[in-house]
């Protein structure tokens, strides 16, 4: 069944029209949410709340075990996407984890450039660890550009002295914004969704005048030392291929626990294809198990006598 | 516990006396069956038998499902180890996995140098088709050397015309036997088992006059459009790093579905420590679960109405 489903979604997603004239970033963000959003799923409820001095949401399943928490940032180039056009996609790792989650609206470029997205993450973080959670029962996740975000709020947080989490996810991480890798020519036609130039203009308003290779945009050539465990998962349909393998690599080469998953024929976070492709299922389940199994490392090792 | 585990077995590795005249082969299958040789779990039915003309240890799981059949090929550097010595480490696997395990003893070095390990490891493979097991029911596994030729008999078969088997999980596979990664200089002190002079030592009783760069010698240098999902665990302790992450970067450069664990801290097949290492059970646990998840999906797509 799985091919079928590949090839429908290929070819629905390379069905979807290209403007005649460039959309303003308001109507970037007005189609992104009718093309990608999708609601959370019925056991989970949803409350809006506040973060890091950002609104945020909360999802919170109805089985969660009170065993962690979840901190995910949303992609969409730090441009596009919010809280609201990821529940479905929070609320389901959320609900197959058995994690209540926590979504920030971080600020979005062109209005607000990079580092204020680094910032508002950071600022979540932080007060997650202030008002008392443990960071060995927290994990990250985060999908694109807030897969980069991840990675981006973990070195502000190490850079600041903070105890960082128990593992962090990243599904189809943009993490190199001089756009270096070598997926960009080799899978220029598999990839129905981006061309170069899609994503050069998502790096150029964000980063205005900053400097691409800054290791908190561009977290591939940041120092990973010290990291908490990664899962990566990337299809091979993807521009953002090798973002995803170079920071496995990076991250292998810094002795920095990680695991990469590489799914043949799927595109960029393909796992917001949940119920409808049987890949992103399992991947979702996959990611869930990777992070349930950190937190109950993290519980054990706090509970072993010190030495 | 675990860091506590880490340690002590590092220190034990390192704790091994290295003779001071170098030793003769026979000498080295003596050694090395004494250090690392662990028998099959008692669970765990062992006959001898015979594949593809050659000796071959049978493993059988009292609870084997009759879902699928694992091929083993173990490691040694070509030179060294046996099904008898990897019997704990392929029966621990094939117990996780519930699936009844081959382990043929192909032929050493230097008595049998390249390409006779691979020409044994194809006419296992080929007589399981022959026999009539179904390619779809059917998993590669192999450590080190082992997982370098568990890919030349995929090589092999695909070039032979013959189905591939539904996956392969390769352990700290040694795939590049020109040994140009990088981890030869990052990890030396890191590793506690091996010098860039041991691997040599391994590759030119291999090799004799033979070229380095044949894939079927380094897989790493072949052309894997068409191979199976991989799954590749290694540790960061460990001169072959490299030669993993390059060999998943090269698969998902083709389009191979490919998953890299990378563990950090961890020496070179640290999967052999199971019972002793939580990171050894929880690895195998991992591998069993890749396996039987790529036969249950090869099994589906086998029942699905032909397009």
């Amino acid at each position: 069944m799985s091919r079928q489903q590949r090839e429908a979604l290929d070819a629905l997603l390379r069905s979807a029209p290209r403007p005649e004239t460039p959309p303003t970033p308001e109507e970037q963000r007005t189609g992104f949410a009718a093309a990608v959003g999708r609601p959370a799923p019925e056991a989970v409820a949803v409350r809006r709340t506040v973060l890091g001095g950002r609104p945020a949401l909360e999802l919170e399943p109805a089985d969660a075990a009170d065993h962690g928490l979840l901190l995910y940032l949303h992609g969409g180039g730090y441009l596009v996407g919010s809280p609201d056009t990821h529940a479905g996609l929070v609320g389901e790792l959320a609900r197959r984890a058995g994690l209540r989650a926590l979504s920030p609206d971080y600020r979005l470029a062109p209005e607000h450039p990079f580092p204020a997205a680094v910032d508002d993450g950071f600022a979540a973080y932080r007060e997650l660890l202030e008002s008392g959670t443990d960071p060995r029962s927290l994990v990250l996740a985060g999908d694109s550009a807030g897969g980069g975000l991840v990675l981006a709020t973990l070195l502000a947080a190490r850079g600041a002295g903070l105890p960082l989490p128990a593992a962090a996810v990243l599904f189809s991480p943009w993490v190199d914004l001089t756009l270096a890798g070598a997926s960009y020519r080799s899978r220029k036609e598999a990839d129905p969704l981006f061309t170069e130039a899609d994503i050069r203009a998502y790096a150029d308003h964000y980063l205005g005048t900053g400097d691409p290779t800054d290791p908190l945009a561009s977290p591939l050539f940041a120092d990973l030392t010290g990291l908490p465990p990664l899962l990566v998962q990337v299809g091979t349909n993807e521009l953002l291929l090798d973002d995803a393998v170079r920071l496995a690599a990076r991250a292998a080469e810094q002795d920095v626990a990680v695991t990469l998953e590489v799914e043949s024929g799927l595109p960029h976070v393909f796992q917001q294809q949940f119920g409808r492709l049987d890949e992103a299922d399992a991947a979702l389940q996959r990611a869930a198990r990777f992070l349930t199994a950190h937190l109950d490392a993290a519980r054990l090792d706090a509970l072993a006598p010190a030495r």
